[in-house]
C-alpha cells in the first residue's frame, strides 16, 4: 500500500511497540529515594500531550506534586480511601488489605491528572460530552504510561481517592475532576503479570471473550 | 538502575515508540475497497486487550461490524448526528459541514467499542466508578490506535452518534455504552498535523499550558 510521504513503519518497529505494550505494568512497588531526570520526564510528558482528543480539546492537565507536605496530605487521602474500600468489600477485606495498592510516598515523581472544566467543545461530543473528555484524558495517560515503560520506569495509576477532596487540595477550579494520581519512578523489577493476577486477586479475560461480530454476544 | 529480570528497553526502542506516537493521527480519509489481513487485525486487537484496567475489570467490548446493511445503518446514524451537531454549532455550521468527520462507509474495518455494563468491580473505583470504566476502555483504544499506526493503517475514532440508538442497533444489553466507532484501514497518506489543525478548525495547546506544579495554575 503506497503511503506517499507518510512514515512507513517496519516489522521490527512494530514488534518494538508490541514489546513495550506487553511489558507495561500498573506498578505499586517503587525504589524509594530516587529521582527522574528532567529530560526523561520531558520526553514522557511530551508523549502524553501527543494523545488524540475529541475536537482537539486536550482536556488533560498535569499537576507535578513537588511539595513534600502536599504529597503527604495526598498519601493520607489515599490511605483513607483504601480503608473505606476495604470496608465496602466486606468479604474480601482482609485479602484486599494485604495488597499493595499505591506507591505515593516512595515513587520518584507524583503527577495528578485532572480532566479540565468543560471548554464548550461541541465537535464529536454533543451526545457524550463528559465521556469523551474523560476518554481523551485517558488516552494521554496511556501514552504517558508506555513512554514511561520505554524509559524503564514504573508507573502506577492510583484512583483510590475522594476526587472532591483532592480537587480542593490542588486548588482546582469548579468543574475540574482529578482522575488519576500517577506514581512514576524507578522500580526494582516489573511484575511479570498484572499484580492483581500475581497475587491471586483476579484473572484477566481472554480476547475472544470481549470480541463479537455484528451484535453483542456475551455469554 | 538494575531491573532484575525485567525487559530493559534501549534508547533506539524508546525512539521507535515516540516515532509511532508522533505519527498517529485521527484519520477520516480511507482508501475504499480495502481489507485488513486477519493476522494484522489479530495483532492490533491483542495490543488493545493488553491495556490496563482498574481492578482488572477489562470493561472493553469490541464488535466487528461485518454485515453490510448494519454498517450502512450505522453510517446513517452518524450522518444524522453530524447534521444535529451542525445545527448546534450555528456560527461555524458551514465551516463544520466542509470537514470530513468520518470514514464509516469507506474504511476496511469498522469496530464498535462498548463500555460493558458494570460488573461490580470495587477495587480502585469506589469513588469514580463510571469514570474508571470509561478510562480503562479508552486506554485499550489508545493501544489499538498505536498498534494500527505501527501496521501503517489509519484509524479514526468517530463519536458522532446517538449512543442509545447505536446500542439498540448492536443488541447491547442494558447498562452497556457505545463510546466509539473505530474506522480502521489503509489510507493514501497520514495527515501531517491533526486534521482539525490542517483545516484551520483549531490549534492545539503547548505542553506548558497544561502542566502545573503543586497547584492548578491555568491562566
Amino acid at each position: 500500500m503506497p503511503q506517499s510521504d507518510s512514515i512507513h513503519f517496519s516489522a521490527a518497529e512494530r514488534e518494538t511497540l508490541h514489546k513495550i505494550i506487553a511489558a507495561r505494568r500498573d506498578m505499586r512497588h517503587f525504589l524509594p529515594g530516587q529521582t527522574v531526570d528532567k529530560d526523561v520526564l520531558e520526553r514522557i510528558m511530551t508523549a502524553a500531550h501527543m494523545a488524540p482528543s475529541v475536537g482537539l480539546m486536550q482536556p488533560w492537565r498535569f499537576i507535578h506534586i513537588r511539595n513534600k507536605s502536599l504529597r503527604e496530605n495526598i498519601a493520607q487521602l489515599v490511605d483513607k480511601e483504601i480503608q473505606q474500600t476495604a470496608n465496602a468489600l466486606s468479604e474480601r477485606k482482609s485479602e484486599f488489605l494485604k495488597l499493595k495498592l499505591e506507591g505515593i510516598r516512595e515513587c520518584a515523581e507524583l503527577i495528578a491528572v485532572i480532566r479540565a472544566p468543560d471548554d464548550g467543545t461541541m465537535l464529536g461530543r454533543r451526545t457524550l460530552p463528559e465521556e469523551m473528555a474523560l476518554c481523551s484524558t485517558a488516552c494521554a495517560i496511556q501514552n504517558l504510561w508506555l513512554a514511561a515503560r520505554a524509559e524503564n520506569l514504573g508507573l502506577g495509576w492510583v484512583s483510590l481517592f475522594n476526587p472532591d477532596t483532592l480537587a480542593k487540595q490542588l486548588n482546582c477550579p469548579k468543574g475540574a475532576l482529578p482522575i488519576a494520581l500517577l506514581c512514576l519512578g524507578p522500580v526494582k523489577a516489573f511484575y511479570e503479570k498484572p499484580m492483581l493476577t500475581e497475587t491471586g486477586w483476579r484473572e484477566g479475560k481472554t480476547l475472544d471473550r470481549v470480541s463479537f461480530t455484528d451484535y453483542w454476544a456475551e455469554e
